[in-house]
């Protein structure tokens, strides 16, 4: 099977950066296939970009290379990498941005060299796709550069608990559809506390009447906040880093 | 000549979730090829979608899935669907979104079960895009789930015949560029009315003034009003639902 | 290999018209590998898709087959176009968008006859789409319409030196991130006034403080305007047409 290279950037798709990137690699690996994943990432949003790949990079077949290009730092002394880990292959920027899959046992990085040639701007262009070409024609990742073994680690904030046995927590992400994703896990239900509202956990969006506020564990297994039909994040005044609690059930 | 599946979503192009989904069908039918036909309809807008839908799923060659997740009732007891129609499959919720090809002489329609752990928020992931996987594959309909015979149907209003003679109808959709496409059929030529403007119809664009209003035959074959290098919906306040009528030629 | 059609346009990604043209590809031309550039180009801007067409067309490998659609005159008299040059093929209207290729020596133009059957207001489904896919089958240019030696050719305006010796250029777009690309170049460093700064050119981002407006040479070659992690654009009012000026080194 051919090769895959996933593309996640914050070059959003009116310009002519993904193309550069793709013809890129289409010219170095024209045997790999470019899957698209997103381009629309808020400028510089590097959390935003590491908790998108949290989601889909372990998904991927094994031998598949992920190149995520959210770079504020481009053209600063920040590490240019290339890793491995659970048998996929990841390229970007040493920011933290690759941390869900440089925080598994077994993970590998290697540090990329910066070609005198490589335009200090755009390193998507000249770096990183080029390193992803090579892994994807099954180049080892140690050709690519030395080891680097204190990568930059970007993490979630963990919950915490609180002395009245609640769970304190907060919003991490918000999704196109309002939905506020937070970093709390609920394993056995309870209560959601947030902005002076108190929210049973449902099952499904549909168990809440049209503009009722709800929470629920989302598909990556956290609670979510949201309201049915509606953007909880405009209506509840939600963004990254908003206060939520949960409350066990007794 | 390998599947094609194609993808039509409302997950929009800056989170993880069009990763996640073609992550499962990369690894589930790793000779499938991907299309991206648009990530951005409306949250929610399952009318939106049909429409869009309505305009390519007989274009492309036999054989290829359509996979279509708008989804606002996911979690709920709508049903889940794979069809197929016309020689091509589709696969998305039963919530009207398909009913472009379901409307067809001679589709058929299997419902889908849920799996126990299928994620109630994301039956994209877990349940849409396996089973448009296993299509690909050239697994038969009838294999994947027991058929449905009433699946829900959405249909465009259609326009009616006033006692004046002319044909009342109204704006289903507004396009990127502000072109309202109503739901009149013009095989003749004749006036539209709108917002109080009566319009002959062009032949194309560029048969109006800069920032004159028109009204043409779109490449559907529905009535559209439009303005010359500007935003009809903006500029003439019109959306989903607005009234315009078509006064033919005598 | 098989050939690539890349897929540059301005119709957005909510609504069908990628998916329509997509169809044509896969039908006609099924061995050949679609490649999304980027779907968002403002509606209409033809300078702003020329622009990001000169970024990619000639990084793709030999034999990429380009095609263009940001066509506000379509269904007028203006021309279609497919055309050949270093290697590359490329279609689109004959309204300028096409011209990084075209004025390129040695490229050769012929023009498209528009089929009867062809919607007035859809040449990117019923004209382009077609002979991009002919080409991709590894059709002649010649064998695609008469030859063209007229095209109509848009040019990024030039700098020019003023009297006192600074080289005064403009704004020629604005990238997603704010950043503001001139037509200047700057081979030897100097300093830029733009609205009443004076900034000196940097290397990178990373060499000005947060919130920091600064000038750079781009990856393209061409000065930047930025502000590191701003928004140079909507911080310093600036957009396509804004004056600027470089003070070349003494």
């Amino acid at each position: 099977m051919p090769r895959l290279i996933t593309l996640l950037t914050d070059f959003g798709t009116a310009d002519g950066y993904v193309g550069e990137m793709k013809a890129v690699l289409a010219t170095l690996a024209p045997s790999a296939t470019i899957v698209d994943v997103a381009h629309d990432v808020s400028p510089h949003d590097v959390d935003g970009a590491r908790l998108a790949l949290a989601r889909y990079w372990r998904r991927f077949p094994e031998g598949t290379v992920h190149l995520v290009v959210v770079d504020p730092g481009v053209g600063s002394d920040r590490g240019a990498l290339a890793a491995s880990s659970e048998g996929r292959f990841l390229v970007g920027p040493d920011n933290g941005v690759l941390s869900p899959a440089l925080l598994h046992a077994g993970a590998r990085c290697v540090s990329l060299s910066i070609p005198s040639g490589a335009a200090p701007t755009f390193h998507g262009r000249d770096v990183f796709a080029p390193a992803a070409a090579q892994l994807a024609l099954g180049a080892s990742l140690e050709t690519l550069g030395a080891v680097e073994d204190g990568p930059v680690i970007r993490r979630t904030p963990e919950a915490t608990r609180r002395e009245d046995g609640a769970v304190q927590g907060e919003v991490i992400t918000v999704d196109r559809f309002g939905n506020a994703v937070t970093n709390l896990l609920a394993m056995r239900g309870g209560r959601v506390q947030v902005n002076g509202l108190s929210l049973a956990l449902r099952r499904t969006y549909s168990e809440a009447q049209a503009g009722e506020a709800l929470a629920l564990v989302g598909s990556s297994g956290l609670v979510e906040i949201a309201v049915r039909d509606g953007n909880a994040a405009e209506q509840l005044g939600l963004r990254r880093g908003s206060s939520v609690a949960l409350l066990p059930l007794r």
